[in-house]
């Protein structure tokens, strides 16, 4: 029996989501250690999509392919039993053989969180990038509209080596502007390695002046990493849904 | 100069408030430390109170008197850079000479936070407390009235050999339901060791249905420990204000 299970997880003290060797502490490991111990043979776990060092899930997929004794409930509530605090099975649903984590997904959604008070944030300092040069959310906002649509937004992507296709379709970008915080939340088909990450930094200089809006038509038009801004710390993000 | 300092913190990684010898882990222990750097000489801070290990606070008040060359803005800045990220200084004031934060404290605001959702909450699991029975919030509020005003409270008091008068004024408990979360705010002259946890356990006892709400009236009579509830976990607790 296939389950997709919906997970939340605060990224902080792990290597990421994809298992690396044997010793390396991700949350994919997290996971099917312990579904391997439940089911008394080896689980494997595939997840939406992974995320880096530090990233937070509040909405992470994964599916996994279990005996199918287990009621939905039921798996829930004995992997929360087992896992850390910091990672939660928020729901188990039974899907059908061919659906895939990744290969079924359709969109995902993500929020930067950017934290700008003049007196750190105790509670949420793992959950936000603390920036202290002032931005304009206006001028950030009129960037917008030349990254919205299809684009080859290999500019915006970390991995020099990617030989997939590095087009993608960004749906949204809204800047919510908080006290004390900008929320930057995406919607798109796809993201690149670090994509939401670097699009943030690229973001950012424009609000502080150092890049026009308008900008954004040539960096992507470049398709050269070196064009756009730097690439934001990880624990300012995370994964909030995967559509299907 | 006399300096007021207007604290945050998260008390997971700590022994507490006070200073206990040279090595443990205190907040005072850590604002002394970085004081008498700055300062160069010994600088000693009084709180308002002490907070035990794991509580936490948005709006600890403490004081000190320095050579006082410090800008108040100033001095928030340097202590929260050197301050460890889960300690930050909100807010700086030089107050006379007379004031100090316990003795001139008029009142206090604490906040415990209990989460009731089936699934565990990643992201706020050191802030509150998981209680997994059921409980009737309606009970819990009937209970309030028996409470609120002055009495003493040695029965909702840990320290047996407190010396000192057990009598204070409670002036408001708010229960709040939201989603997946039970919130009580306690209002009061001033609390005892280990009162609000202890309010606390007494009251998700009676919201369970093992205590009648108008117990509360014998068990302040009683003034013996053992009449109340069990004492909840520091996690869930938060020192929300400090009146002068």
């Amino acid at each position: 029996m296939n389950y997709k299970l919906t997970l939340a997880y605060d990224g902080t003290r792990y290597d990421g989501w994809q298992k690396q060797g044997n010793t390396s502490k991700t949350i994919q490991g997290k996971l099917e250690q312990l579904l391997t111990r439940l089911e008394e043979q080896p689980i494997e776990v595939h997840g939406s999509g992974r995320t880096d060092a530090g990233v937070h899930a509040k909405g992470q997929v994964c599916n996994c392919k279990l005996k199918g004794t287990w009621q939905e409930e039921e798996l829930r509530d004995v992997m929360n039993q087992y896992l850390p605090s910091d990672i939660a099975v928020l729901q188990v649903e039974k899907v059908p053989e061919r659906f895939h984590a990744r290969l079924s997904a359709t969109g995902k959604t993500y929020c930067y969180r950017i934290w700008t008070g003049k007196v750190p944030n105790v509670f949420e300092r793992n959950y936000v990038y603390t920036h202290e040069q002032p931005v304009s959310v206006e001028r950030m906002r009129q960037a917008i509209p030349y990254l919205l649509g299809t684009h080859d937004f290999k500019s915006f992507c970390s991995n020099k080596h990617m030989k997939k296709s590095t087009v993608r379709t960004l749906d949204s970008i809204v800047i919510e502007e908080l006290t004390n915080e900008i929320r930057i939340t995406y919607h798109g088909n796809g993201f690149l390695y670090n994509m939401v990450r670097i699009l943030t930094g690229t973001l950012l200089e424009v609000g502080e002046g150092t890049r026009a809006p308008e900008s954004m038509a040539d960096i992507l038009e470049q398709k050269d990493r070196q064009q756009a801004g730097v690439t934001v710390p990880p624990q300012g993000l995370i994964l909030l849904s995967v559509d299907y």
